[in-house]
């Protein structure tokens, strides 16, 4: 990417070992995310241009002598994060927060839009499935490494709990597997929030009880309707915008929880006071989708959720920048990538 | 109180029953809150002015008609909230957020710096004890009607369990009782954040293990020097300014949890990026502290925790003024009230 709507496939060297214990992988799925919107939109002209995506799901081509569980051949899902497996925060299953983490396509890592690239710390990233590199849940493998995870997150974090009611806020990728992850929790009630009709009826197919198409005032308003008057016990915050941010805070039941994944685009969260007499509770952040891979795998391979519903576009690789216009014009929910 | 600095001693009707809920209790014991300190300083003059104190343990004089679990003469602790301990949120044990809830000196129900009051939902609000008025716990008890069970709140809410580091932000009362309830739930590593030499020993007493005298970025520096770099796991924000609010987002350890306690005088939380990217929890309130006797109550009765301890000063109604002024001037860490 090399500014707003600025997209364009080139040319690179082929990735290769660097590190160790690094892998490289030849990408047989990718995505376009929604966080790639926001660059798509906002980013300022660059020379360098930035290498994008950081979802993938592909087959080892080649390891470094340090590499112990993954090998040439074997399909890895590959997650947003690179973490080393090791420190106290990946032991703890906040591989996020590793100390040697990093984001793909961020500081010299090259992205997942891409034929092939290097992984760096193998081990503590990648996680081999037993699956051929075609298998007919690849779509839903693929949301392992970011959406699906971010969604679980979401809910883990808000506390869903069986007999929870629930609101998503926003009916992106991410807030229609937060629904999964809800309904999958347990949740009694679950609200999606948002104004696109396709989507919400995937939402409504994946468990959503209810559908709010208002926003601001208004939204908070039928949400209280529809929940006594109180709210609802868990947010799940899937955009990330200011106004996302103020109603999550404003919707939440006293006593519960908002669950921030939708990268934020506000610097300080509204509503310090009444949020506090509520016993209103804030957290979340990017999620550590490898950690949450060994829970969601089974429930994908054995058809219990099936969140690679999700992409309802295919493009391969000179259909990137494409794809991204079509996200961006809200005409697709999320774009798979087939190089 | 009559505006900030202006308390007043005033002969008032005596207490009685308004609704068959209530009850009537004679104060054997108040106290003055560090939070009546925000009016002291601030409050504009009023002509009507407010009656003032939220926490009392006393025996109940009378009883409405409908009152089931507490008589006339029993011993009973009152939290400085009521609430009907039925409702749902009573049920939840965030009696704090009861759909009948209401706090001792605001809209019309009188304060506990008396010599008497009316206690509305007498069963859900007061606790029954069964001991004698004058008996040697009364100081701890009393901290069971505020202060300890709002630093429990704090230590619960920050998620403290056996061998997680904690930093409490402040050494008023609260915080101090913060220090008895992070060691209580297990923490390994308290540090304590004042410059009260006083109260910082006492801190040490209760079981802080490092003490912060820094503010701002000094205070951050000094947090993350004694913590490997990563901050803490949990923060328990017992002072309720906006540095405070700033210093406790930025001292959690990535994954960590702030529980606030402290009455927030400021409108936002901030770093709502920083924390995001660390994965960092902001929640807390008032405290359910009707429910949190349950749990505390036997620790004190056995003598296991002491946090009478804070109360530095005993004063009679007439000297309510000077107890004010003595917090104010941090000679008294906390000042009981025996009318």
């Amino acid at each position: 990417m090399y500014g707003a709507g600025d997209v364009r496939v080139e040319n690179v060297p082929d990735a290769g070992l660097v590190d160790p214990t690094d892998a490289v992988v030849r990408v047989t799925r990718a995505c376009v995310c929604g966080s790639d919107l926001w660059p798509y939109a906002e980013m300022e002209p660059s020379t360098t241009g930035q290498s994008m995506g950081h979802e993938a799901i592909g087959v080892v081509e080649e390891v470094g002598p340090e590499v112990q569980t993954v090998r040439p051949g074997d399909v890895v899902i590959m997650p947003f994060a690179f973490s080393d497996g090791t420190c106290a925060f990946c032991r703890e299953g906040l591989n996020t927060a590793c100390v040697h983490v990093g984001f793909f396509g961020n500081n010299g890592v090259n992205g997942a839009q891409a034929e092939g690239l290097r992984v760096p710390f193998a081990d503590g990233t990648l996680y081999p499935v037993s699956v051929a590199e075609d298998d007919a849940s690849m779509a839903s493998l693929l949301t392992l490494s970011d959406v699906m995870g971010t969604g679980h997150h979401a809910a883990v974090v808000a506390g869903v709990k069986p007999g929870r009611s629930v609101a998503v806020v926003g009916d992106g990728a991410v807030g229609l597997c937060g629904v999964i992850a809800a309904k999958r929790l347990g949740a009694e009630q679950i609200v999606i929030m948002g104004r696109h009709e396709d989507r919400l009826q995937l939402a409504r197919e994946f468990g959503a009880t209810d559908v709010v198409t208002d926003r601001g005032e208004e939204a908070v308003a039928r949400i209280r309707e529809l929940t006594g008057g109180f709210g609802t016990h868990a947010v799940l915050e899937c955009v990330g915008t200011e106004q996302s941010a103020h109603t999550s805070v404003e919707i939440a039941r006293p006593g519960g929880t908002v669950g921030r994944v939708g990268v934020p685009h506000y610097t300080s969260i509204p509503h310090a006071q009444p949020m506090f007499f509520k016993n209103v509770k804030v957290g979340g952040g990017p999620a550590p989708v490898r950690a949450y891979i060994t829970e969601l795998l089974p429930d994908i391979l054995d058809g219990t959720i099936d969140p690679g519903r999700v992409f309802d576009r295919i493009v391969d690789l000179d259909g990137v920048p494409d794809g991204y216009q079509a996200m961006a014009d809200r005409q697709a929910i999320k774009v798979m990538v087939k190089p």
